[in-house]
């Protein structure tokens, strides 16, 4: 397929073996004659991704492997609102620790960090995450301590657009064709975000600051959000609306809670989700006339919430969508499910390695 | 710059010369030896290019030259609901043809036409055109008079995408970078559509149905839109809108009017675009929002009112997006004017014939 000799991908097999990036497996039984070929497969002692992710009701480190298999995982719930930014981000810097000493246990040597932050982001620093109250909160200084050998370095993105990277190379590894690979990923959490994919591409804006599908007005004359203006989507349908309509308290498990209270049927429940849909489905159908993408993604709390959404945003699409008659939209889970943005923080340090290998190798021989 | 020698620019030049592309001038006067360089320019009885638009209050024909200038003009002021769409078609071809023998009086040869309508267009069909009640009306077979010596085809394409095909390549012209030139083009007439375009290219959508602002949603329990929903923005800023708001009659040179009365300061007319506006921000502020555009470019009808509409938008836009206080939105009028379609339709034609002139040459000759 490639065109190379066999002495070439020879050559190539043997340097990525010693870099720790290849292991080889026992080969498969042969019927005809000639040397049995050797099986290889990602090493699962090699260099890893670490993934951060903090958010308003959480905090949480992963581990994956270079195959981008979770290895290792250590959250921590708890309201961050009206926290120091810098106290907030000392206890996230100590889940890394715990996380990378977890995976060193394993072999697993980590390549580089990438932080996912409910927010705006440039150059690392987080403009603006509303929910959180930061405002201008530089947050490489905060992780330095995670060390100098991170040679893949820290990045930091804003959640949902590292869900969506995650979401979109998990349909390309399933088969997704990446001209024709284009979504919504909608991610819900007590702020909502978007990741808008079009042909296989994240769409960040000009300026790096699109996405902002929880800032997209359904009712103008609407009640308050975090935000400032009136009516934003988030203010019907975040993690907190839907419990609230719901009439059940925030807290340990609480999207756990409201799942199993949905299940039961409880009509509660049943309500916040399908008003929560409505409006769900009011933001996507701008998203779809202006986009017309052909797929929407539910992630985060919206992923094990996906069947009791779906219908309410599908009737939404099926009003407001001028195309709704003849090009369908699909609304499914994420799936990646509700650890997609985490996930995606921790698989875009090992798809970096994977892509270019020999920077890995070189950086690791230094 | 090129690379070229001397000798392969003479030659190059001599083709398009005896092609009737290039043009000469006569020689700048200069001060140095040697023999006097000879100007050049594009031909102005070269090739042609012949717009025409369905719109729902009138019909335009315009041919322009090689450079994009306006040649002739020929339009027709009157409501086309309610006719039949090949009634309609005829006589845009009757306009076509009107315009196309003005053209060739001038020795202009048209060398294919592009047709705009107010609607979702795929493969010369016309899916949908909600304010004039067409469903897949395939424009061509009416336009076949137009000649089988169209070569370079008849194109059908949404309003707002050729717009804003033509103010993408008027500001190119300007001197923007192609890299960084991004906008939302809002073009207002009876229907409301938009073009969105993202680091110099036009975005379509997934299956070429996207930039229909007129149907994102101001309030989703608003008044009934001819597509069938509920508070679309067309609703609330269309053409129509703002006639009804400022007490005008429809009809001839309403616009015309209306920016008249707005002019003499007439309270129901500033009211009326103050209302307007305010919805049109609303919904440009979801699309910044979501896509972080810098510039919104008024369009159609918006155009000569964009002098009254601009502050409602940015006051919106201050109100309703994330970044507004540090990444700020210039909402400007469209340097096309209200012709901005029909001249971005004709444009299409010669750009292609600019950038591919050996295509046209060896057509020609055939």
């Amino acid at each position: 397929v490639t065109g190379l000799t066999r002495a070439t991908v020879s050559t190539l097999v043997d340097e990525l073996l010693a870099g720790g990036l290849l292991a080889e497996v026992e080969p498969a039984r042969r019927a005809g004659a000639g040397r049995p070929a050797v099986g290889l497969r990602l090493a699962d002692d090699g260099p890893a991704g670490l993934g951060l992710e903090v958010n308003v009701d959480y905090l949480a480190a992963v581990v994956v492997d270079l195959a981008g298999r979770e290895r290792h995982r250590f959250d921590r719930h708890a309201d961050q609102r009206g926290r120091r930014p810098g106290a907030v981000l000392d206890e996230l810097a100590e889940l890394a620790g715990l996380a990378r000493a977890a995976g060193a246990a394993d072999g697993l040597r980590v390549a580089g960090a990438a932080v996912a932050v409910p927010g705006l982001v440039a150059d690392g620093v987080v403009r603006l995450a509303p929910q959180l109250g930061w405002r201008d909160v530089d947050v490489r200084p905060h992780l330095a301590a995670l060390g100098p050998d991170l040679g893949g370095g820290l990045r930091v993105d804003n959640e949902a657009n590292l869900a969506a990277l995650g979401e979109l190379h998990a349909r390309l590894d399933a088969g997704a064709e990446p001209a024709r690979c284009g979504f919504l990923y909608v991610s819900g959490e007590i702020g909502v975000g978007a990741g808008i994919v079009l042909s296989g591409q994240l769409h960040r804006g000009a300026r790096g600051f699109g996405g902002e599908l929880g800032h997209v007005t359904v009712r103008p004359d609407g009640p308050r959000c975090s935000c400032g203006a009136r009516g934003c989507l988030e203010v019907y349908a975040n993690q907190e609306a839907l419990l609230r309509g719901a009439g059940l308290p925030a807290g340990d498990d609480a999207v756990g809670r409201l799942v199993a209270a949905a299940r039961a049927g409880r009509r509660s429940a049943r309500t916040a989700l399908a008003e929560g849909g409505a409006a769900l489905g009011v933001a996507a159908a701008d998203v779809v006339n202006l986009l017309d993408v052909d797929t929407v993604v539910l992630g985060g709390v919206y992923a094990p919430l996906a069947r009791w959404l779906a219908g309410p945003i599908e009737r939404e699409l099926a009003e407001h969508v001028l195309t709704a008659a003849w090009a369908p939209v699909s609304v499914e889970a994420s799936l990646l499910g509700a650890s997609a943005t985490v996930l995606g923080a921790a698989g875009s340090v090992v798809r970096a390695v994977r892509d270019a290998p020999a920077v890995w190798l070189a950086r690791s021989a230094a």
